[in-house]
């Protein structure tokens, strides 16, 4: 087999003293924590469509990227040599996931009957190379939004032909799917929502996205696909407004169509900005509605208005993330997808060795400190304390329902103070940092 | 009974050509549209807080307001005067409704005991008042947001104590919205919400808010309150974060909490784009939900990210507004609530007639534009053929649900071409513009 | 000569009840106003880059335009083809003006050398063209952010061969632009900025920007280019920040190295959103310095943060536009530049003459309502009531420079009470409507 | 002398294993670093207003804190007792500067004759704590944005009466300054700006502001004045554009009006992120002209709209400007005002202490990861190899002047590839992560 990236050897944990740029500082995916390797809390994953297809174009300017499989010409060994980088790629940094489009792994023919069976070919390949690798499919998708004929929308186009390609379209990729082994299933609408109201048809496209979703439901029970579905909001970009704009938005749409047994969330931490929300109030809510699924790893720069998709360096980020997880017991069918891409001008081999490594460095850094904070109930207590009052008396009776307006307001009416705890941000903010600390204090 | 403001008289509908700024030019109450009143239509309120309480105070200034009541000293004189001087200035106005919060009418007492008897005493001077007027109420609201107590929230605060505060004070509201026959009652979470989630229970505060509500609920049906019940969303400020962030969100939350039959929203322009947002959006969502309720009129400034409040001056605003108020079959309990305050520089008595009398003006246009766009069917037209593909063949089993993802994949796998209709979106914006100059021109 | 749009006639004006997409309801070229025939006081140009090179793809998505001459395949027959639609383009929508960017217009050889033959081919064809047609060039510049060269910046890249190869390339874009007889020359600094600070010599890179523009100059003096010099400032997109962030920043720029004079402003409407201000700020910021050059017209939507590059159908937008252009005295070697592209959707070539006419129509009513505004007086009799104690008494001696700390104090320190005017924006917003609605009852 | 905290300690450097709220972990003042003690590196410095005046209002709610000079009901023993609380508030702190406005310390009387002779009361007050005591003034300021006087601007007002009234004022604060010895005085222009553009006359206003800061040289050269004087930038908020929008703009003002000798730049990191720049970057744009002078430390929220002035505890900023003040040389009459204030719900008297602790222990870490990132040359020799082409050759020509346009054209003509580095951004952040680690690693 063809080595495609000879200069980068396989990355090694060399410790926090480390200055060698092809290193782990703070991941050893064999560090046991908790009873398990820090490789099983983390479940990383490489994003095939931006570390093996993006070629650093932007709306302003075209490629840039170096890579070894541009020597191929033909469509279809350029498709077995990405495939065959990504198992080298995922060794050599000891990553056990990766996630795919199906237009990513393989071109398309002239009808979807000759895409099918192009991409099958594909599918054998990773199947192949699956037999002598610990990498697995973490989730599959299809992608709904490059081809013109998705202009419209797929499952909201106004096209019914367009809806049909779609479904079939999803259809082959729950097959492939999992024929592939995935742990899940994601859905991310980028065309599903509207450029003007002045031509759309709000109702039946929102009607429309319900079906299509409820038909992917019945064909995964069909086929035995037991993979976790999973929604991935997004507020806008490419599409003006996307209807899953957040997880509570895509929660209410689920809700209402009688859908939401069926999915969880896919959360990104530049598609939560994007909505306004910080990356961990995305998480909380999908993890308050149990509904936390699975993460796509990255990082936006809140001065820019669109998905710069970054590698994640921000230690308070993935701290914050990772609480988020552990609190929600970990991940079981989800992981952290690196949904990152390295910057148009980080354009060498090397450079997608390094934006994996600083990922992958700082979500380890993160989950040490997040998993020290969750043990010592940090934020726990004080929360706790804060909310006492609903543990005893008439709170007790507020929560558990058993009391009303007019007894409340008898309670209350003559009342002349109220006493309150302070919020403390700044001491609670100023607690993170002594975490951060701590645990960076006790690193090896 | 003193008059207030002895320099402006009755404003008088004096046309398009009319130069006086103390004129209506573009409504005339009376002209008759559809067989009903232009007033009927519109349903202009004026907000008692922004109007009659509103000092001209900003984070970085002190009140700059001239306001005749501010000849009184003695808080219940003050409060005399305020409700004197809202009828006489809906009455030179020609405006049939007011809204209001409990705490802008009356003064706090040491108790909430004594803050509801300060209050009856409003409430009496009011329905006095109304006896001899046209005006009414339409909805009414509890402040649980300016005093200290709900520095953490009211529903969704850390102390029961403040919980059944809350409770109480939405009762009295209640209560006294009924008395004064208020065809709606609103509930907007500015402190329901969080600052931080480092000391925040979401799940415990999500929790409350739907018991609160649900008492509100309960409260309505015994005292046989027939009212409207609105939320009216906000994504954040003051708070950072409110749970009511926009329509789909409050939507969600109602849903997942079976209390979405009890509740319409009551939308804001200036509230709909600080959650990134077009007013039209939000209208539309509630719409297509059958929960458009009520509207709060007024516009904000995109470059800023704060509440502004301004007179709805806009007329592509107002007319697309009105448009999704037509398509939704008018306002029933609702109405067009100026939730707007004049400028800190506008600081005169003057300016608060000028700046209702501004957006009144606008909604008019408005309303006429939208009125023969909906009637024409501009774009129902356009939308009717951009989707017709859902009408027959498989577009028609596919929203008759009929079919599955393998019929769908059948008869699309072997297609080679789809053909699809431009969004002609430029073409559109072109035709509203028509509209507006076409209604224009009409225009007495 | 082949046509390339067969399909559509030459658009005619019909005036305002006019149905026909293809047609002026506006814009009628010949109308005289102010003795001058309206075409000479927009000055409207055709964008080569959106309209003749833009294929509808966007950083999700392929390619949807559906264009005439995308039969060639050929790079050189393409090239040709599309010089030949521009001027049919043109001369069907009685635009007598465009723009365009070095490499818009032909594709580049193996050096330099090898590009400037291929160009010059190309200036020839249009030279050509231009003798039987009114068709002018507004301005030309070289494109500077394309390449994967410019990764870095070009004049402010790292590397002095990249800084050479943009020399020697805006030479060229000089000379021909100069040879086509362009009334300007635009510096777009899409690439000079930074991505991070983290790796950016900051200070090497403001001096070699500087260097650049000078030598820039001082070519121009060489070759006789008397055409104006103009930055089109942005503040981002695709660079995380841009040097030319807005007017005022980039004219400190100019002032801090000399260059001011040489330079004037061309101010694009949705870069000017997209730095926080209004397009009518940019304008007016330019203004005051005498430094309105020329327009980029468009429209962006600013709940969304990048360029959309609308066409510009808002009316209050080119009614505000046009007033700071009437009062700068009108276009010299300027215009408006429609640097607008149609929506992906839009995809037809009907759109392209659908969304010039919507531009030309909006900015023809927006001139005619700004021409009364300004003939009238209105803002200005206004602000000379508010300003007026400048005129007079302490007030002018402040102005006239003749006071200072002291006469100020003495004068001021023992008045109790100072008299202000309101500041009436209401009533200034309403007076807009109001012209706005006068002048379309004036309408042919 | 009574004591206003007689619950808090002074504060002691407990390190980083200290679990007191009320303890530094990171800041020991007296730590020798390059030869001066860490406190001389800071200047740390006591915002008035903030800490002894801002009562917890905001724009929806009243005022929340709990302060022990709120028992005294008399403006004159109230002012007296802020300034006996700030020098107990410093000394607990060791904190060695404070910076105020004029209308922080004393109450206004009826004329700025009888406000003048109050103000000297409590200067005289503040130069007798002074005393016995190390703590200096940073700067002084006036504050021209609060009385209603100044709603349409001091400078920019259109008013003679208030122009002369604010020159006036600032007369008079810089004579106070100067008495108490202030290392400089700023220049917030808060209402030098305009709410629309409809009722503005930009140009008379520029010219005004220009006039106004010309008189403030001329008047402290007259007295003798020689502090820094500073110009703090901020693009809006509380007026709709500020004419000091950022760093840049703010400096072409000074530049086109021949005043940029006189002026430093005091820049805030709220004001920074409000203009869409970061902190870092407002530095470094101030470090390049030479004009960074002083510090309002604080941080803001990227995903709200509005200063809400929080304390610093992002590690990321503070070490990013402390970067910046280490290779400016450090400050000379300059220092890190805490321009932050406490949230509305941190309302206790503890919470302002631990709201300083917070950020000094934030600043303290920032500056000791800066210093070792400056003197390690880290980004330097990163920096210094990606520009090495302009060290040699072509380059060198360019930089030293010595080329032109056709120079370059003959030097790049007939090259066919150009080498470029790789940006390595990732890289970057990575390292900033390591050195993060490595400072942490290394802490007492």
């Amino acid at each position: 087999m063809a080595e495609f990236f000879p200069e980068i050897p396989k990355i090694q944990f060399e410790g926090k003293e480390s200055t060698n740029p092809l290193a782990f500082r703070f991941y050893d995916p064999n560090e046991v924590i908790d009873g398990k390797p820090l490789k099983d809390h983390l479940k990383f994953s490489v994003a095939f469509w931006h570390t093996f297809v993006n070629e650093g174009r932007d709306p302003f300017g075209d490629p840039t990227a170096e890579r070894p499989w541009n020597r191929f010409s033909d469509p279809m060994d350029k498709a077995f040599a990405r495939v065959d980088a990504l198992f080298e790629f995922c060794e050599k940094l000891n990553i056990e996931y990766f996630c795919f489009h199906d237009r990513d792994i393989a071109p398309e023919g002239k009808t979807l009957r000759e895409t099918n069976k192009i991409l099958d070919k594909v599918v054998e390949r990773i199947k192949e190379r699956m037999k002598d690798s610990n990498v697995k499919l973490l989730w599959g998708t299809a992608n709904l939004f490059s081809h013109p004929r998705y202009m419209h929308g797929a499952a909201t186009t106004c096209s019914a032909d367009v809806f049909a390609y779609a479904a079939a379209q999803v259809k082959k990729a729950l097959e492939i799917t999992k024929e592939l082994g995935g742990e899940g299933y994601v859905f991310w609408g980028g065309r599903e929502g509207y450029e003007t109201l002045l031509n759309t048809d709000l109702g039946l496209e929102l009607e429309n996205l319900a079906r299509f979703l409820r038909m992917a439901v019945e064909y995964a029970k069909k086929i035995g696909f037991t993979g976790q579905f999973l929604i991935e909001p997004k507020p806008k970009e490419p599409t003006k407004h996307q209807y899953d704009f957040d997880v509570a938005t895509a929660y209410a749409f689920l809700k209402n169509h009688g859908l939401d047994e069926y999915f969880k969330f896919n959360i990104e931490a530049n598609h939560a900005t994007l909505a306004g929300h910080t990356f961990q109030h995305e998480l909380r809510m999908a993890r308050i509605l149990g509904k936390l699924g699975s993460i796509d790893a990255n990082q936006g720069d809140l001065l820019l208005g669109w998905d710069t998709d970054q590698f994640p360096t921000n230690i308070y980020d993935t701290t914050l993330a990772m609480y988020e997880v552990i609190k929600a017991g970990g991940f079981t069918k989800g992981g952290l997808n690196f949904d990152a891409k390295v910057r148009r001008a980080s354009y060498k081999v090397e450079d997608l060795f390094i934006g994996h490594i600083a990922g992958m460095d700082t979500f380890a850094l993160g989950f040490k400190i997040a998993y020290k904070l969750a043990k010592d109930g940090v934020f726990d207590k004080f929360i706790e304390e804060k909310y006492r009052s609903f543990k005893e008396g008439i709170g007790k009776e507020i929560v558990e329902g058993k009391t009303d307006f007019e007894k409340l307001e008898e309670y209350i009416i003559d009342k002349e103070d109220i006493e309150l705890p302070s919020g403390k941000q700044e001491y609670l903010e100023s607690l993170l940092n002594s975490y951060i600390v701590k645990t960076i204090a006790e690193l090896r």
